[in-house]
C-alpha cells in the first residue's frame, strides 16, 4: 500500500494549503490508552509558525478536533479520524502564481504528473501537510511514553552545533527560537537567519534527532530495516536532502577497526557508530540521525521563470515566508519518528510465537 | 503491506547465506514484454564476489532460473518466480559464531527480536540477499528501456572521485575492478584496498548512483515522494549509513537564492541542485544521489566480543571477506533504482483519467 | 494494508455512530476527473433513513462536505478527504445498554476484541458507516460513467422476486419504498414488512446486483478475482451473510454440459452461468451477484440477555430501527460493487506493457 | 498491497500448470515454532489427484522443499521460502487449446487481460496453484494447534448431507474417497460421480467447514470482518461460485426473533446463527460455513467454440479431468481457512495496549 505513512499502524491524510481543511485517519492503534488531547494539541503549536521574528507572520489556530476513535478518554482500536479546519483561505495572494511555475517549487511537476493543480498556497505540496503528521506522532508518542526522542536544530548554513549530542541539554531546545539547545551556537543561528531575512533570501540547515530508551528487537530484517523506515519518513518532509545515521557519510571514511561497536558484557555496545541499529534492528543503544533540508525555495527577491505557455514571467515571493524552515521541522522529525517507532513496535509484538 | 521491496510492482523473497537457495516473487510486472535472460544473469555475475585481488575469493554461481510468469520468453502479466540456489553450504566455518556475537553484526538483534537465529554466515542478515535484487531490478531495467541509470564507486575511505559525474565516462566504470569511471582515482582507491586488505582490515566509502532520460512525473506527492524511496531502497542494503539527493548534505549550508534552478523556457532548467526531483515528483532532469557504505563490520583480526550468555569470546573473521564492499554495491544499487523507477512508472500510469 | 477497502484506490474511513462526524479518505484516484457533487449526494440520500413507513424514522441530514483532493470542480490526483457530520448525537437512549450485551450484535465481540467500546447506538460497529462507503462508490460510478450497475431487493423473508434480472425494469426500482423493480412483488413485500413491524420484529432478504457493460479484463488472476472482490465487500455490510455469483449455489446442482457457457463468434456467450467473470476475470457479459441479509437483530420486544458481569439482563429495542434492512442496502451494494470495479479498472490499466 | 494471500501473515505465491514449478514466500510468520514437516507434506498428499477411481489419475509427486525461514526444525521468523517442482510437463496434450478457448474456461479472459497466455493445462489458472495455499495452510495450522479445522463434501449435484454438523463425526471424513463423513450419504455421492463420468461430464458440490476452539477477539471491524477474509479467500478457489457462513442465505428468510442467539451466562450462546461471528469478529462459538463449487468446465465429450480468430472450432477434454473436483477442495478450504484465522490471530496480538 501507498500515499500512507506507516506499515501496519497507518496514518491516511489529506488536505491542501488553502483548502476546508486538513485531516487523517490513524488505523491499528491500539485499545485501551488514555488520550491526553492537550498533549497533542501542545505538539501542534510547536509545528506553528508565527512564533517570532525569524518564521512566519502567519496567524493559524491549527486546533485539532478528533472525530473518532476515542471514547471516554480511551482509544478504542478503530480508526481515529481528525481534522484540522483551515482558517486562513485568502486564495488571492496566489493568482499570480496560478499560470506560472515558481523555480525549485512542486508547481512544474505536479501540472506534469496530473495535468491540474491547486495552486494555492502550493496546494497538496504545501507543508502545512506536515501538521497531519504531527498530529498522529503526538499520539504514537503516547503510546511509548517510556522512549524519549529529541530533536534540534544542529546547523543553519555554515553554523554548526560542534558538540556532540551527549554535551548537550535537550530540556533547553525550546528555550530559543532556532530550537538549538547550545545557546552560544543557537545566537549566532538566530544572527544569521536575520541577516539572511533582510536580504529577502533563504537559508538551509540540518536537524539532529537523538531516541533513549528504544526496547532491542525493533525494526525488520531485509526491507523494512529500521533506518531505512526512519529515512524514508524524514525523506519525504518537504526540502528534505539528506539522511545519515550513527556514523553517517563520516563512517564511509572510517575502517572496520575503527567502526566496529565492541560489546560490554551486559549487551551494550562501547561505542555507538551503529547508531542503535545492527542489521535493522534496534539494539536499545541510542538511535541517532541528522536530517538535511534546503533552503526554502520562496525567496522575497525577483525570479525569472516561465508559466505553462513557456513564456518568461518574473516571480516575486510575498510576505509570509520562512527565512528558515529548519527550526519548525524539530516537532516533525520527531513526531514522524515516534510514528516510524510506534508502527514497528506493534509489528514486533507478533514475531515470536 | 512490509517486508517486500517496491508499493505497486512487489518483490518479495526468501534465503539464507547457506540455506538450499534465494529466491523471489515479482508481482504485477506487466504482460508482454520480451526478455533477455542472458542480460540478467549479466547484471548477477557483475554482483558476484571473486572477481579480482580486491572482492572475496569464493567462487559462486549465482544461476538464476526463472520458474514462472515467462512464457514462449515473453512475461505474462502473472508472478514471476525465480530462484537461485546456493552451492556453496560448508556451514562448518560459521560454528565459532553459533553462540557469540560479532561486533556491529547483526547477530545480537537477530537472537533479541526473533530469540533464534540461523547463524551460518549471517543467515537471513547476509547480503547475499541482495541477489534477489539484482534479478528484479535486472528485470525493471528491461521495463524501462529508455532510461540509463549509472552508478559507480564515488569515495573509498578518504579517496573522493572529485570531477562532477557530468565529466565522466560511465563506459569506463567497469574497465577497473574498483568500479570508478575516472582512472587515476581508481588507481588510487585499489592501491588503498589493497593497503587495507593487508592490515586485514575494511574500509567504507560511497556510490554515486545518476539516472538520465527518466519520464517527467515518477514519483507520489506525500509518503511516496521518488526520493524516499529512492532513500528507503539504498538505505536497505547492508552497510548503508546514508543517503543524499541533489545538493544533499551541501544543500543545508546554501541559500535560497544559490540553490533555486531557474528554469528554461522547455521547462528544463539551468541548474539541477533539485537532483531532478521537485516536491517528490521527477521533473525530466537526471536524477542523481549518493549513498554511504560503512567498512565491513568482518575484520580479519581478532576482536573481544561476548556469546549469548555475556561471557567474553574473541572472534576472529575467516579468510573470505571483502575489505571493501562499495565496488560490489555499484550493481545493487543500480538494480534498486531500476525496481524503485519501475514501481513509480507502472503507478504512474493511473494518475490521470 | 488492512482495514481499508480496496487495493489501490482505497478508502480509509472513520466514525461512529454517535460519535461527531463520520468521513474518509479516497486515495489514488485520477485527476482531471469533473466531479458532480450534487449526484454524490443523491445517493447518499438514497441511503438515508426515514423515507417511508417501512424503514427508520430517524430524520438525518447526511450532508457530505469534500475537504480535500477536488479543484475548480476537478480532481487533482490527490487524496479526497470528506466528512459527514453526525447531527442527531442523543447518547442517552443508549444507557441501557452500555453494560448489557444486545443478543447477535457486536457488543460482546468488540468487548472481546478491545476491551472498550463505544456503545452509543453501536458505535463503530453501527451500519451508519456505510454512509462513507456511498460517497466514495458515488464518486467511483463517476469514473466509470459508461458502467450500469443496479441492484434491487430480490427477496423479503420468503417472498421473491421470481422474474430473471433481464425481465426486471430497473428505471422502477426507486419507485417504490422496498426497492424491488417488479411492483407486484414488491407490494407483498411491502405488505410483508409492515405485518412483521407491527409485530416489533424484523425479517432478512436479499439484494441482487447486475451490472452491464463492464470491459473484459477486470480482476487479478490468483487472490483478488473479480468475484473474491465484490465477494469481500460485501461480506463487509452489516447483517451480510452470504454472496453468489453467476449460478451460486445452484451450480453446485449442476453438470458441466449444463452449466457452461458455450461462446458465440464475437466472444460474448450463448448462455452467462459464468456471471460474467471466468477464471476471476470479467468476460464482458453481465456480471450479476446476490447477497443474502440476515434480519436486523434490534427488535421492539424483550428478550432476555446478559451484561459484562454476566448477569441476566432484559433489554428491549427502543424506537427508531428498521423492521428490514435490505431495500436500504440498494445503495450500498451499489456502491461497493462501484468502487470495486474501479479499483480493478485502474489495476488493470498497468498490466500490459 | 494485491495478489497476496493475507493481511499481515502473507503468503506471496508462484507456478503455472506446466511450468518448472509452484512455489511461495510466507513472510511474518513468527519466530520458534517447530515445524512438522511430514505433516505439511501429509496436507498436500490429501491435495494430490489420483486416490480413487473417481479423481483424476495422473500421479504427481508433489513433494515440497523448505528453502528458508526454517532451521534446526524451527521458524526464524524471516521469510519461508518453498517449491514444489512440476514432474509432469507433458506439454504436448495441450497443443490443440494453443489458439482456442475452451468454454467456462479462463482462456478468453487471460487473453482479454494479458494479451498473451500459457495455455499449457490452462497455465496460471490451473487449480494446481491450490497447492501453494495447502503448503501455507499447513503452517498456519500448526501455528493454532488448539483450533480444530475440519472440512467435508456436504453436497454433490442434488444430494446432500442433511445432518447437521453436529451429528457427524469428523474422523470419518477421510475413510471414504467423497470426504463425506456421513457414509450413506458418502456412498450414494460415489454412485453419483461415477454415473456422471461414465457420460464423460462433470458435477459440482459444497463444501462445509466448522472451525471448534477459535479464539474470540479475531476478525477487524469493517473491512476485514472474519467471514469476509473466509468469504474471499473460498471465493478464490477455482471454481467457487458463492459463501456463506452461520444461517447464510436461509437466514435471509428468517425473523429478527428467530434468528437472535441469546447469551447464556458465560457469553456462549443457546444457537449459533450467527456462525460464531458477530459484528465480524469470533465469539467463541463454531465458526462454520458452506462454500460452493459449480461443475468442473472440462467435459469429456465434444463441444463447440471459437479460436482466437473468432472461427469455430470443436473441443474435447482428453483423459486425466476429475469429473467431480469437490472431495478435492476439502483439504484446500481447510488450509485456506487456518490461514485465514492465523492472519487475524497476529494482527489481534496488537489490538489492546
Amino acid at each position: 500500500m501507498f500515499n500512507v505513512l506507516g506499515n501496519f499502524l497507518t496514518l491516511s491524510s489529506f488536505g491542501e494549503s488553502h483548502g476546508e481543511a486538513y485531516g487523517g485517519i490513524i488505523t491499528n492503534f491500539p485499545a485501551g490508552l488514555e488520550i491526553d488531547i492537550e498533549k497533542v494539541q501542545q505538539e501542534l503549536d510547536r509545528r506553528k509558525p508565527g512564533q517570532s521574528a525569524i518564521v512566519t507572520q502567519r496567524k493559524e489556530g491549527d486546533k485539532v478536533r478528533f472525530l473518532s476513535g476515542i471514547f471516554d478518554g480511551k482509544t478504542t482500536g478503530t480508526p481515529i479520524g481528525f481534522i484540522v479546519e483551515n482558517e486562513n483561505q485568502r486564495s488571492k495572494d496566489y493568482d499570480h502564481i496560478a499560470q506560472a511555475y515558481r523555480p525549485s517549487h512542486a508547481d512544474y511537476t505536479y501540472d506534469q504528473k496530473f495535468g491540474i493543480r491547486d495552486y494555492r498556497g502550493g496546494g497538496k505540496s504545501s507543508a502545512r501537510e506536515t501538521l497531519n503528521w504531527v498530529v498522529a506522532g503526538a499520539l504514537a508518542k503516547q503510546l511509548l511514553p517510556e522512549i524519549e526522542i529529541n530533536a534540534y536544530v544542529s546547523s543553519v548554513g555554515e553554523i554548526f552545533c560542534e558538540k556532540p549530542y551527549q554535551a548537550l541539554d535537550f530540556s533547553k531546545t525550546e528555550s530559543n527560537i532556532v530550537r538549538c539547545p547550545d545557546e552560544e551556537t543557537a545566537e549566532k543561528m538566530i544572527e544569521k537567519i536575520k541577516e539572511i531575512k533582510k536580504e529577502g533570501n533563504t537559508i538551509g540547515g540540518t536537524v539532529t534527532c537523538v531516541i533513549k530508551n528504544a526496547p532491542t528487537g525493533l525494526g525488520e530484517p531485509i526491507f523494512n530495516k529500521l533506518h531505512a523506515e526512519l529515512g524514508k519518513a524524514m525523506l519525504n518532509i518537504n526540502a528534505c536532502k539528506g539522511f545519515e545515521y550513527g556514523s553517517g557519510f563520516c563512517g564511509a571514511k572510517m575502517t572496520g577497526k575503527e567502526h566496529n561497536d565492541l560489546f560490554n558484557q551486559d549487551g551494550t555496545t562501547q561505542s555507538n557508530l551503529s547508531g542503535g541499529i545492527q542489521g535493522g534492528i534496534s539494539n536499545g543503544m541510542d538511535i541517532y540521525f541528522r536530517a538535511a533540508f534546503k533552503p526554502v525555495a520562496t525567496i522575497l527577491r525577483p525570479q525569472e521563470s516561465i508559466n505553462k505557455d513557456g513564456e518568461t514571467v518574473t516571480i516575486e515571493g510575498k510576505g509570509r515566508h520562512d527565512p528558515c524552515v529548519v527550526p519548525r521541522a524539530v516537532p516533525i522529525v520527531e513526531s514522524l519518528a515516534a510514528f516510524v517507532l510506534a508502527d514497528m513496535y506493534l509489528i514486533n509484538k507478533t514475531r515470536k510465537i
